[in-house]
């Protein structure tokens, strides 16, 4: 049986005017600022009126480790959505947007897939409504502002070798990682060391993310730690006097876009920081927004649920006020047999024995989830390979969890497919069980935040840091940052920092290379291994075979 | 008496929703793509559907030599489009769009002027419809490949000394003149010099602002000559194979933007090539577009009519194969004293021996644009300090001429101002009395190209080019490139190339400091004086005023 691409059926959605899917949310055409006629941004008149409504129910869709068979993350949730419409609940999705530079060296992606996309996904993989593309523009002003800066007498005393704020394109350009800027005279200012990293990475971009307002976007952006001088004192955005006109160029970036799904229900498309060095969430104000307009909003986290799920909680909810009534870990039955050792090459053939031994890996998420206080289900993505035999033995599994895995067919069937497992979150939300709270207070030490995640969410022996890193996180304590929270960039791939570890390893150890303290977004970054901030293109990039066709179709990009 | 600012007259303007814009024009809702409710691009298939119908007259409004007394080119274009929509044509307006970086360096502009203004005046300084951004990464996306290919074995034998292909930014962000790429390792390049400009003055800007269709922009962006190899042989974009994923990067950015006057007539906001190293105009899209739905389209030129006018005639007109009807040559009273010699702290004083003096640099302007086979008619924009006499100055000195000069007083009154001026432009264009024609053949060799502008134009009595240039010109005929137009780059406040001599200087020479082939565009740039390509921030830019206020709305900006 053949089956069709997630392009051909995204090309033959039949999308509705946007403003009719706003309408549907009780959001006025004069509240809705329209980017062709699929796409819209909601205004801030609109969300200051719905403040004083009661929250909707939060659901989180997390995920096993990821492995090369493809989990479904964001397919579930797109699913998911859409079978909570189709019980006849008012319900929403929020996800991330997707970064411009990476489509021109791998495919571009869908948001979802098969059945479960949210739709238009050529303008989701291109320019969409311009908000990477001012987030760009937001941080290259404080770039030239700083650089400026120094030239005209440098009255901040910034010194040249510790300028922390690195520059910014949306696109993989490995060329620029590291540069000597300022070269050629005179008026060209003091040559120094500098860099590029891809502008998902901006500090900008989690800023924009974690913002409740303007206001506070502003206020942030001030906070930024944009250098040193050389008596180490922090010189902040705010003595460059940047944040109120980088405010400007973000002010309709900070709106939540509203596009819809193949079935016409409604997703916030909006914001997306790096998963590691960031919180990789979509934003709060999508996010806060939604919960006033529907009453289930299933939004999703990055990577992993040891870090997507963690962060998403210790971070984003704790910053944000707000709390999952429920969540959902995506697995899959190829996924689980990856993590039970089998070859990618191999996954075809039924082999429950592998899918026992990969369960660990789902086992081990599920208990960490569970210690935020969270009711959880698994939602096993139906793959048309998997067997009746193989999809028990995870549900077998999960049941000695005390958890239920319900089967959904979202990929294949739309809604039709993910109804069963609709109604088991609505269920669950709707139970009153979870008593959510992060798994730290914010008055912990900084280095305990970082043990308390690497042995209870990584099921680590220990956290190694030397003196200088210790160091630092003291010095941070005592000028006023050790309130923050943590924000671990590890490896997606393992709970440990070896991404070949597999399933549900003890015993290791988690290495700090490096600590940031990223002062506007609010939390440190804990970098454990290699953490590549502008990727490179590949050989034959697919920009290559990128082109518009006779028809005025997009070639290559999918 | 007080005069309102025109960000306060814009801010007061009483808008129409853009799809009835659209609709005068007899373009349907669904052929207009929104971008909020005041802003839209034209769709192709509108632009396809009426490729048939009669063109309508091309006017073109230029200007004297700039001073800093102000000209009020854009203000008059505006108001004579508003004047002829008043004296019941269906008329409408082509202009360029801003560029983002210089608005935080000096405040941003108006594109008009007191009640001659095109809004929405902050969006238009600002993101607007993100088509300065698509040429930025349309850029960036070259830039990367270039790099990349050298990166993964250089098959194409690029010289890393000779990558013509600099990188872009819409900042002023003078530390990016000049930098060295590529540091840091084997795993991030070879190093090598390069720089960034600002995205107006990338080749694609020139390339979108001249292609006649998508198919066109493809082909042109493949043209364009990114390095030379060991052996000097150039190495084109189609080479790197990335001429089909920037054409996508693009494809919403080749559409026009329709936007209103403060009196809700149509125009198209779209492109904006620098007018040194580039041709300075609008799109040619957007004009040949106008062309089919409106009777009478108003447009101008960048700088004055010896660069401007020259260039849309002799590049613009000539490529797209389009002519104007009639050329309106933009003066004021003020202006004319300047160019006699008066300080601009002494211009409120009333001064007519000034203002004849001064009426040489017009006169010859006069005599220049009528070489080109088109009726002329001045517009002198009126100023409130003007007298009596000094306006009949201007007139009287026209009238030796054979020119008539019309005050215009559009500023102050809108289109109840600009009528006179409309009746007197249609009255030309609708004479036939014009045979436009550029003023040298494809076929005349490059050098001679160059003598014909510097010595017609200019009024030089020689150009100045060693042996190098020259040779590079014969290179580039015997290459196949003598068929090229020129696009003279030197001063905008001159006739020669030294911008304090006002009037109507004769004897002087054109130095000629470097020639450079745009072969995308499909001009050759000949250099004369200092081109700056990446401006610098001012010691107190305007970014740091720039904010929001409590009302939401923007300070600072203008």
């Amino acid at each position: 049986m053949a089956y069709k691409s997630d392009i051909e059926i995204a090309r033959e959605a039949n999308k509705k005017p946007i403003l009719e899917i706003g309408a549907k949310l009780g959001i006025a055409s004069e509240d809705l600022l329209p980017y062709g006629h699929d796409k819209a941004k909601v205004s801030q008149n609109f969300i200051n009126s719905v403040q004083d409504r009661e929250n909707g129910k939060l659901i989180l869709v997390t995920a096993i480790n990821p492995t090369p068979a493809g989990e479904g993350k964001t397919t579930t949730t797109v699913g998911l959505g859409d079978g909570l419409n189709r019980i006849g609940k008012k319900a929403m999705i929020c996800i991330r947007e997707a970064s411009l530079g990476p489509n021109f060296g791998m495919k571009g992606g869908a948001a979802g897939g098969g059945y479960a996309q949210i739709v238009p996904m050529e303008e989701m993989n291109l320019h969409f409504t311009g908000d990477f593309h001012a987030i760009t523009s937001a941080h290259s002003l404080l770039s030239a502002m700083i650089d400026n800066h120094i030239y005209w007498g440098n009255e901040q005393d910034i010194d040249t070798r510790r300028v922390a704020w690195r520059r910014v394109v949306d696109m993989n350009d490995r060329a620029l990682r590291q540069i000597t800027c300022s070269l050629g005279g005179v008026s060209n200012g003091f040559p120094r060391e500098a860099g590029f990293d891809i502008t998902v990475a901006s500090e900008v971009m989690a800023i924009l993310c974690l913002a409740n307002d303007l206001k506070d976007l502003e206020k942030r952006l001030g906070d930024i730690i944009v250098a040193y001088r050389r008596d180490k004192s922090p010189v902040y955005c705010r003595d460059i006097k940047a944040e109120g006109a980088m405010t400007v160029l973000l002010k309709d970036a900070m709106q939540p876009n509203l596009v819809q799904t193949l079935e016409n229900n409604p997703a916030f498309v909006h914001g997306g920081p790096f998963a590691n060095i960031a919180h990789g969430c979509n934003s709060v104000i999508a996010t806060k927004t939604a919960l006033k307009v529907a009453d289930y909003v299933v939004t999703e986290a990055g990577f992993g649920a040891d870090l997507g799920a963690e962060k998403f909680m210790n971070i984003k909810c704790r910053k944000a006020g707000i709390a999952p009534s429920a969540v959902v870990i995506v697995a899959t039955v190829r996924a689980m047999k990856m993590n039970g050792g089998v070859a990618k090459a191999d996954l075809g053939a039924e082999n429950t024995a592998a899918v026992k031994k990969g369960c660990a890996n789902l086992g081990r998420h599920i208990e960490n989830v569970k210690s935020f206080g969270v009711p959880v289900v698994v939602a096993i993505n139906h793959f048309v390979t998997d067997t009746e035999a193989e999809i028990q033995e995870v549900k077998d599994y999960c049941a000695t969890h005390g958890v239920e895995a319900v089967l959904s067919r979202h990929w294949e069937l739309g809604s039709e497919g993910s109804e069963e497992l609709a109604r088991k979150v609505v269920a669950l939300a709707d139970s009153g069980v979870g008593i959510f709270a992060p798994i730290y207070p914010d008055e912990m030490p900084l280095f305990e935040k970082i043990e308390t995640i690497a042995k209870r969410i990584y099921r680590a022996d220990e956290v190694l840091a030397d003196s200088k890193i210790r160091g630092q996180l003291k010095e941070w304590e005592a000028a006023g940052y050790g309130n923050l929270p943590v924000c671990m960039a590890k490896t997606q791939y393992s709970f440990s920092t070896d991404p070949n570890l597999r399933g549900a390893p003890t015993g290791h150890s988690v290495p700090v290379r490096e600590v940031r303290l990223s002062a506007g977004a609010g939390f440190i970054v804990v970098v454990c291994g290699e953490i590549m901030t502008m990727p490179g293109l590949p050989k034959k990039p697919a920009a290559e075979t990128i082109r518009l066709n006779d028809a005025g179709q997009i070639e290559g990009l999918f």
